[in-house]
């Protein structure tokens, strides 16, 4: 919307147009307008093409970038801006970085409220101010009516690796143990009661949340961390299977050892889902040497989004890029990854 | 499409479906067709979520980000995929940078075909390749039928700033020479020729080309710059009041210095465009010590595309925040920034 300045103050609302997208002054007047609602500002209304960032001596970074789709934007425990900070914070976290700042470029459509862009942008205020990281460039595109779907985020982000810090795929090793920070779906289940407006009488909050503290205090307490990933789009089980295949070792889930809600799972029966294959954005899977396992434990539940962190499984040599589930009668059933997703855009 | 393996080596095309974006098989085998077209691949293929960078001692780097939404994807002189790697290098080129490392976040509307995403990632492939810059990070997301316009591509880059460098509005001083890359309005007047699929007997091309080996040389044979800016949507009218606000300073523009292409001013003159407000894709706005100006210019002119480099005016105490051109008689117009953009998603 445009804001009209009235005598009295009140403000004239309108929906956003193409114009605001055109780089003239509608685009000008609503950047200065929202702008100030996210930190990291000055270098923003620099109005310049970048942000300069200085880094220390022989530094490590690393980058990333996501694009947010999510829908519905808004749902119970957050929305897609929350989603779109805290997304590529934990993308940096799970290469072992400290996440320092990010970029937001929106595609916004026609006729969407300026009045819900702001909403979403104090939310990532919020979401940044809280994980301690900056926005510091952007973009903003307008496409017209029935060309988007109200909003798109992408953010990237760079963080910086300590010395000695190498996650990743290739150091999973054989006999590691299988560690995942709560409880999982809940982001999915969601989404999924907020799209199908659903009325269950308890209601299933995402468990959106930056993960980069509880990796910090688990590199700094010398966990051996061997790899790191959060498990969003395809849930636990394909992020699992993708380790597998490009470790090419095996993992061994044990039966019963993964943590699903109650109210998760009364979802999942009712809506024929399988929680293993549920999207999550606030858990996440960490491989670490065995004998490392408890230690870490205990420091993943002195987190708020660690409380449920369990051992879930163990990596192993005898089906390399296999992933099976341990059965109550000692047989061990193959886990597949989905061809598609149980739901889509769930972020 | 999904690619269906027949005994005589042919393949069966289909089109992108949600599940190509689910996280799941589908988009693994989409990527593993995908990824080996881009260059610096070999990161992508560990399937981390995030790539490593490594920096050397107290260096600044410049970060950027942009979304591409430009309608059609394909037009005379590139598509959106050369826009997206050129845009990206662009900016941070007009940060004083040397490009380093792009990411590339897709947003893919169901149905659209593989084939067309393929020949995207292509021209990304040979942009990137030309430029030395590397695509080391990426997202895939699928939105249904209706919820976008085919392809939209994020990029965003990272690029490291030589010591002594120190380039943005508040550097341009009085005085100083105001100098255009090259002739005007070619990007946009190959879309709107696209778009509006009329037949003019000579091709106009966009201009798009990446420009970090101009702003190199300039950096490199030591003319004093103080600010560079792409002139992009809203084009060289919007982009120049943009900078006599940021610096609280005025451009005076030479009559008849700006230079347009025939071609160009024949399709302005059909469609009622100016063509100081067409955006363009390969050209950029030094403004540099007025000492210096013969000395670029000379620099510039070297460069294919910057072979119509021209200087179009002088920095003023006289009129602070605010563009004029001086007219034939003597007489000076002040140029006002559009409301909205002459021609939407030209980028």
């Amino acid at each position: 919307m445009t804001h009209i300045d009235r005598p009295d103050g009140a403000k004239l609302m309108v929906n956003l147009q193409l114009a605001h997208g055109g780089g003239g002054r509608a685009m000008n007047d609503l950047l200065a307008r929202l702008l100030p609602l996210l930190p990291g500002t000055p270098p923003l209304h620099d109005r310049h093409d970048g942000f300069v960032i200085e880094v220390q001596a022989w530094q490590r970074l690393a980058f990333t970038t996501d694009s947010y789709v999510v829908s519905p934007l808004f749902f119970p425990g957050g929305n897609i801006g929350t989603l779109a900070v805290n997304g590529t914070i934990n993308d940096l976290a799970m290469c072992g970085a400290r996440p320092m700042v990010l970029s937001c470029a929106l595609i916004i459509e026609e006729g969407f409220s300026e009045a819900r862009l702001e909403q979403v942008m104090r939310s990532m205020a919020v979401a940044a101010r809280d994980s301690g990281v900056e926005i510091v460039t952007g973009d903003t595109k307008v496409v017209g009516h029935g060309k988007g779907d109200g909003l798109y985020i992408n953010t990237s982000g760079i963080g910086i690796l300590d010395p000695g810090v190498h996650i990743g795929p290739r150091w999973i090793a054989a006999t590691d143990a299988v560690l995942l920070s709560g409880d999982i779906g809940r982001h999915a289940a969601a989404i999924m009661i907020a799209r199908a407006e659903m009325n269950f009488s308890s209601t299933i909050l995402s468990d959106t949340a930056p993960l980069h503290r509880m990796v910090q205090d688990l590199l700094t307490a010398n966990i051996e961390v061997h790899c790191l990933r959060d498990a969003t789009r395809g849930g636990v089980a394909s992020t699992l299977i993708e380790l597998c295949e490009s470790a090419n070792l095996g993992i061994s889930l044990q039966d019963g050892a993964v943590p699903v809600d109650d109210r998760v799972k009364v979802a999942c029966e009712i809506l024929g889902l399988d929680p293993l294959y549920l999207a999550n954005e606030g858990r996440f899977i960490a491989i670490v040497a065995a004998a490392d396992a408890d230690k870490a434990l205990a420091i993943m539940r002195q987190h708020s989004a660690g409380q449920a962190a369990a051992m879930i499984g163990t990596v192993t040599t005898k089906h390399p890029g296999v992933l099976v589930q341990a059965g109550r009668y000692g047989t061990e059933q193959i886990i597949p990854m989905l061809t598609g997703e149980q739901l889509p855009r769930i972020c």
